[in-house]
């Protein structure tokens, strides 16, 4: 249930977007960010979408919102991969927007991705209640800024060069900023875009985000170069503190447990229907890329 | 008058970046946004206000837009300088953020002034019309995206490495997305606010857009380093065409005389009450830095 709705959302995300851009033509930067914005698991797009269905908003709405989250994500990796950044080489398989265009393409696709995520926000068609719409762009605003996703990437960076590695809760809250606040941000767009309680997606947003942290880190230890396009024990060779290295490999597995545990139960008022978004919590860990 | 008002505007936009930016703390990134959002002569900020007044919005409610195109135009400012960009050391007298700091830095604190911008028009205190507040997302993303401002800095950097120098009417291309596009959204905004016409402001502000860049050419080849805070004659040492270059310094200087009576003429219909922004648009070709 799980994969082919993750499937059908990686379609209808690419007919978007390739519908979205089309107007921005065919120059440099406008190729660079249809580059960006392709491939990648849509994880965020799904979980968007599958929080609208669950609180009754249709898919072509769904869409819009789930758009937006890729764009701002592609944009995040673009500049996270840059030289001064990660230095980052290779992306879901292919070459990093900076080595097959050039630096200053990379700045500026990745600039006008998250442009085009607050555009896509602030369309009619994201909501037909304007509060809505500015409720989104500000949610996604915090969550995406110098208190979320920004500040997580800055204290990556800064501990890299720090003396001592970091302790467990400087990673969570590295971590809750990195990649948590965006994906809690798409857990709750569905409820926001209903207007309902935001309570128990958040719930469930924040656990997954952290779980799939983990998961990562473990992937980074156990994966397979080749399925995750990118190379693995990067982190580990780095010295850099993870999850595993901190925790101990057998231990983060457990945490990353009952995280998706915890995850799942925050679901139990929606019944039923949430068990696409219970199996998509047991993916993140059960995944091997 | 109008040196009052900017003043004014320069102060009220000081103190509510401030108070804005307290939240995000003393780190690193929250440092080189507050330093790369300071100072400058906050034309875009002054556009906005005096909009707003001539549409009997008050400053309390305006500020919020100002600050909002400030810090859109600080973040394009900081990518620019990066060298791989323009690769500028100084900006206003002082170093550029990547100097001052290092290049992560800057591409993180850029990309935060940007979301912040974005924060800013979706917040309740912008305007209590949520359509208001939708529509000023998605104008600001229209003009700053990869069809307004980033197109042009992307035609720039494409322009360097290009065989031939550009036309006249490439330049106004590149110039229209590259400083027009945020000047244009500043001077609507105030229209927007109060849900009026937004053409004669349109037409003001697209005039004005233009005569600034002419006029920035101009200086380039006569104004004063020192005044400037920046190194003159850049442009010119470079081989890059500008308007002088392709037009004459003669004939430079009446284009934009022209586009300054073409804006003043266009506030006709708000009579004296707009005499501070024809002021601003004879100040522009007149400035020496």
């Amino acid at each position: 249930m799980f994969s082919e709705r993750l499937e059908e959302v990686q379609g209808l995300v690419a007919d978007h977007l390739t519908r979205i851009m089309r107007p921005l033509g065919d120059g440099r930067i406008a190729d660079a960010m249809r580059y960006a914005s392709s491939g990648g698991k849509r994880m965020r797009a799904f979980l968007v979408m599958e929080g609208a269905r669950l609180h009754g908003i249709g898919d072509e709405q769904g869409i819009w919102s789930a758009a937006a989250v890729e764009c701002l994500h592609a944009y995040s990796l673009v500049h996270d991969d840059l030289p001064c950044m990660d230095d980052d080489d290779m992306r879901r398989g292919l070459p990093t927007v900076h080595v097959q265009w050039d630096e200053a393409t990379a700045v500026l696709a990745g600039d006008a991705l998250q442009t085009l995520c607050f555009e896509l926000l602030a369309r009619d068609e994201a909501s037909t209640d304007a509060g809505v719409r500015a409720g989104l762009v500000l949610s996604m605003a915090r969550a995406a800024g110098a208190q979320g996703m920004v500040l997580g990437q800055a204290l990556d960076i800064a501990a890299e060069s720090a003396r001592e590695p970091l302790t467990l809760d400087e990673i969570e809250r590295l971590q809750a900023g990195k990649t948590g606040a965006l994906i809690t941000w798409a857990a709750c767009a569905g409820a926001q875009l209903a207007g309902a309680d935001e309570a128990p997606m958040r719930a469930y947003g924040d656990a997954l985000g952290l779980a799939f942290q983990i998961a990562d880190d473990i992937l980074d230890v156990e994966g397979d170069a080749e399925a995750m396009g990118k190379a693995a024990g990067k982190d580990a060779a780095a010295g850099k503190a993870t999850f595993v290295s901190l925790l101990g490999l057998d231990a983060a597995k457990r945490r990353a447990e009952a995280l998706v545990d915890e995850a799942t139960e925050a679901l139990s008022s929606y019944g039923a229907e949430a068990d696409c978004l219970r199996e998509a919590a047991r993916f993140v860990i059960a995944r091997e890329s």
